[in-house]
């Protein structure tokens, strides 16, 4: 039944949805006044005969300052395929039956010297429990202050939860975020950390939202710096090549897209990720 | 020694290397008397040192009215990895020899009433030899006379190869280029085929001359059509979302791109077929 996993997950899900909400409100505001964007809604779930149950809650903005801007909140719980018990830690101990939530969020800022920016938490139940997720910066132009500020934001916040996780989480990112065939990094890192079986929920629960806090705090300031700066078409050139890397990271490399492709998740969800606009 | 299968190649290869210069010309031609664009070429060889040998020649167009446009030639040859010994049909048989040659284009107009196009062609060889290739339409705005045309082309090479053939290989084409997360086809079709083993080795080559002709022959004149309609800002986001889903099937699906990402290939000629802007 996970009966402890299904209160934590809500637990975590009351949490993504608080984040969602202030995220959202934070980057509208950054669009100014006149003809202000707005976040677009929709809300999802499970059709009633699915094998799967839950639903979620995507917020999609297309801004004069966030070129697009995706925030998706998701829980779905029930018994995994085959395929799926297959991949999931503890899912043939559990006999399938899982609980999953999360939240996706990826900005694509229309300014060439603003840099776009990933953020991805999540709480994962079989017969153990975890938790995941990161955070990176991929400026097309990079300022050394921007990326000391958002690395010094993510290192105050795994500081927080235990010694050195900065330091590994960092590294796992870097390894993460990366284009064999290019020999590239995708950006200029940041954290990722999957599979923490932590002994400690509250810790963990703590540790998950003071990475949104972390990102809420940060992030945005790095827009602020930068939108309003001016741009010729070679900033603007150099930033959809940049872009067009960041497709060929998501669609080859990432995990969640490419499990998203061998399922029959709707793909605006797990495409929220690609750019506006992007070019080679 | 493949020694047949060398020379086999080397007249491929002439063949390729002259649809190429012809090719290149006639899209030279459409870009139009004033600050015409022209195709810049890019020659390539495997370093002395390494396991294979050959090269190739690569030709890239960013013009007016042909956006991008790229068409590679190569031809190379040698003693395969392990890994590529467990890919190609026979190699275990020829302890890793091989030889491949092939020409690859991608045609990505300006105007969105202009379709791209993909064809390739090629010719391996290890224990035993077969050709392979195709070419595909994929319209953003479909005219059903392009459409027509196109597959008139086709089917005119193919009926001049063996009976039955156009029918098999438009029917391949169809299952091969399609987007399973999209349940979309990529376009309107053409012909795929591979692996084909012909035990008469003139009529595989004419075949694959035909091919190249009909091609040569019908989508110039397909952009002839289209190149100077007059479009606006709703058919270019057509076009440029439909390219976005171009990006998604190279990317994810596309075998011989697949191929790339997991070897040391030069990633500048397998993603030669991504478009010069994309949207989502």
């Amino acid at each position: 039944m996970l009966t402890q996993a299904s209160e934590r997950a809500q637990q975590a899900t009351r949490l993504f949805e608080d984040l969602q909400s202030r995220i959202c409100a934070r980057f509208e505001g950054l669009e100014g006044a006149g003809a202000r964007a707005h976040f677009e809604s929709t809300r999802w779930s499970k059709p009633a005969e699915h094998r799967l149950k839950g639903g979620g809650h995507m917020r999609l903005m297309r801004g004069a300052v966030l070129e697009k801007v995706g925030v998706n909140v998701s829980h779905v719980w029930g018994t995994l395929s085959d395929a799926g018990i297959a991949q999931l830690p503890g899912a043939k101990e559990s006999a399938g039956e899982f609980v999953a939530c999360g939240i996706s969020l990826v900005a694509h800022p229309a300014n060439p010297h603003a840099p776009t920016a990933h953020m991805n938490l999540r709480y994962l139940a079989t017969s153990i429990d975890w938790i995941g997720g990161g955070s990176d910066l991929t400026p097309a132009i990079e300022y050394p202050e921007d990326t000391a500020a958002f690395h010094g934001a993510l290192r105050a916040a795994c500081d927080s939860y235990r010694a050195n996780a900065y330091e590994e989480y960092r590294d796992w990112c870097d390894r993460y975020f990366f284009l064999p065939h290019r020999n590239e990094r995708r950006g200029v890192g940041g954290i990722f950390f999957d599979n923490l079986h932590g002994a400690d929920w509250p810790a963990d629960l703590t540790f998950l939202k003071s990475v949104g806090e972390a990102f809420l705090g940060v992030y945005p300031a790095i827009l602020e710096r930068r939108i309003a700066m001016p741009f010729d078409a070679a900033d603007r050139a150099r930033q959809l090549a940049k872009r067009g890397r960041y497709v060929e990271f998501n669609l080859v490399y990432d995990r969640g897209t490419r499990f998203g492709f061998m399922t029959d998740a709707n793909p605006e969800a797990y495409l929220m990720s690609l750019p506006p606009l992007a070019s080679w």
